[in-house]
């Protein structure tokens, strides 16, 4: 017996999304962020995308109710904030054991609801369920004009690459940033709307393995150069088995943007972004080659590592080896 | 502490609903089958549900995995079918254990395959997920003119009390309607369109269950005619502690339409659908009544018992009570 687990969860995935049906109303199908759809006259597209968050998995037994509600709503604005798109109703799905405290759940919702709040999104619909544990599946919709969606699957040959915020650290202790991140709803759709970006999505499960899978999207290699990583405080700070660089790399659950700006347009981008989002850094972190072979982490002195796919392990195991 | 189990889903529902924000483009928000949205300028309204599917409560460890898949597609369908709608997209998130042979898991996409695939749905997004027990959460899109869906907030009083199909019996061993069930798309679909119908909804968890939520919903009342409910062959031979009306009345995942005709139109309505629905029955149960406080059951001879939302047990206490 082939099990889940030996085939790996984005293998089984992998096998099947081919053999989805596909109409015409659908412009994306799965495997970005967000699916989008459209529909004949229409100004608009729509946005679509579907996230467990599951106890044990996602949050702990002890984590904050409100904590786990807002993360849940978030990984979704996320999605769409990763497509350009506004986000504008969700639909969760809680699935929970009889005997669980009636107030837990309350706070759950009350997490839901001021993130909804906060950005404007209505809460339509859903159900609940008995289970074994806590989850919550929320499914976000969003809207964008027709077309100006941005996909990862259209990274061009020389562009530049850049990430918003810090990487590295959302679950070290006491930093709890993988509950508490603020999804980049506005960022996304600034980069949407003024036509930046040739190519997008966000960083869940880290830089190590997300951006293979832009560049796999969109057939074309990559140099990062790790020296120019926008490490954040807590990975700098951080005293375990990971360097502060592989914090950034592979931790994972950071929820920031990873695009892709042309080379000639990226001073005007630079200048424009700090007039509109002082707040929040943006960090050039490499380029798009043409080659999808070619795919490098470069140091400064230009030493290089091949960025495989699979992450922390990998990048560990090639280290050793070189040493 | 109040646990879950002691509130009760419905009741939980019921405190949180109130509090969820909706914004102008939500026309119908929770508590209906679907959700319904609306866009400025568009001809079409969208509607929205999602449905858990969950192993030990919607299905057992030995159900055939191609029926868990067709279940839970056919769950939403359903739904949208209740609002009138003609379904369009559909996501997925799954929950299975690592140790889960991958085999099973296909063969369950197998079967969201072969429904989607009848109904002409796209499968556009999803995600995986490692938890205790096989789950699906399917979110179901789907659209109506503008202004066209069929709420269950709209009975009149003195309209007729129709449902399609036959009841009772669909977790009776051998049957399986619960899993195999046809959701009643196109007859949903030209209820709405012709406009035949004032109020409608679909019967998941019983006549007795749900009839009470509509009338509820419609602020109004109601008697049904027990002799005339059309029973299912399955139900009206089975060997157990339940009548055949009992089963009729309250074993639900019948998945069949609970609607109200205008009276006056009754008549014309039964032979349009005869000719258009050759196969599938429909059958006059009751009347609408103004109060919400009067709500029976009366059969044959003329004696009523009052509808009690709660279902089974509540009736069969009644009974005997009365005996």
């Amino acid at each position: 017996m082939t099990t889940l687990r030996d085939i790996g969860e984005n293998a089984l995935l992998k096998s099947l999304l081919p053999l989805l049906p596909q109409s015409r109303d659908v412009l994306v199908g799965p495997g970005d962020d967000c699916a989008v759809t459209h529909l004949p006259g229409m100004d608009v597209d729509f946005l679509f995308t579907t996230d467990p968050v599951i106890e044990g998995r996602h949050f702990l037994p002890d984590t904050p109710p409100e904590y786990i509600g807002q993360k849940a709503l978030n990984r979704c604005l996320s999605d769409i904030a990763a497509m350009g798109g506004a986000p504008c109703w969700a639909l969760v799905n809680l699935v929970a054991p009889g005997d669980m405290d009636a107030e837990r759940i309350r706070r759950v919702f009350n997490g839901l609801l001021s993130a909804s709040e906060k950005w404007g999104i209505s809460l339509i619909g859903g159900d609940t369920a008995e289970g074994a544990v806590l989850e919550l599946h929320v499914t976000g919709v969003g809207q964008i004009p027709h077309g100006l969606a941005v996909l990862r699957s259209t990274a061009k040959t020389g562009h530049s690459i850049f990430v918003t915020g810090t990487l590295g650290g959302s679950y070290l202790p006491g930093v709890d940033r993988h509950l508490l991140f603020e999804p980049r709803v506005e960022a996304g759709h600034y980069l949407a709307q003024q036509g930046w970006t040739s190519a997008m999505m966000d960083i869940s499960d880290g830089l190590g393995t997300d951006l293979p899978r832009l560049l796999d999207a969109s057939n074309c290699g990559a140099e990062i150069w790790t020296h120019k990583l926008p490490i954040s405080p807590e990975a700098r700070q951080a005293k375990d088995e990971r360097t502060p660089l592989e914090h950034a790399m592979f931790d994972g659950e950071d929820f920031e943007l990873l695009f892709t700006v042309p080379r000639y347009r990226k001073d005007d981008f630079i200048y424009e972004w700090r007039g509109i989002f002082p707040q929040l850094p943006v960090t050039e972190i490499g380029r798009i080659f043409e080659s999808p072979k070619q795919r490098f982490w470069v140091d400064e002195h230009g030493t290089s590592m091949p960025i495989i796919s699979g992450g922390y392990e990998h990048f560990r195991t090639g280290h050793r080896s070189r040493q």
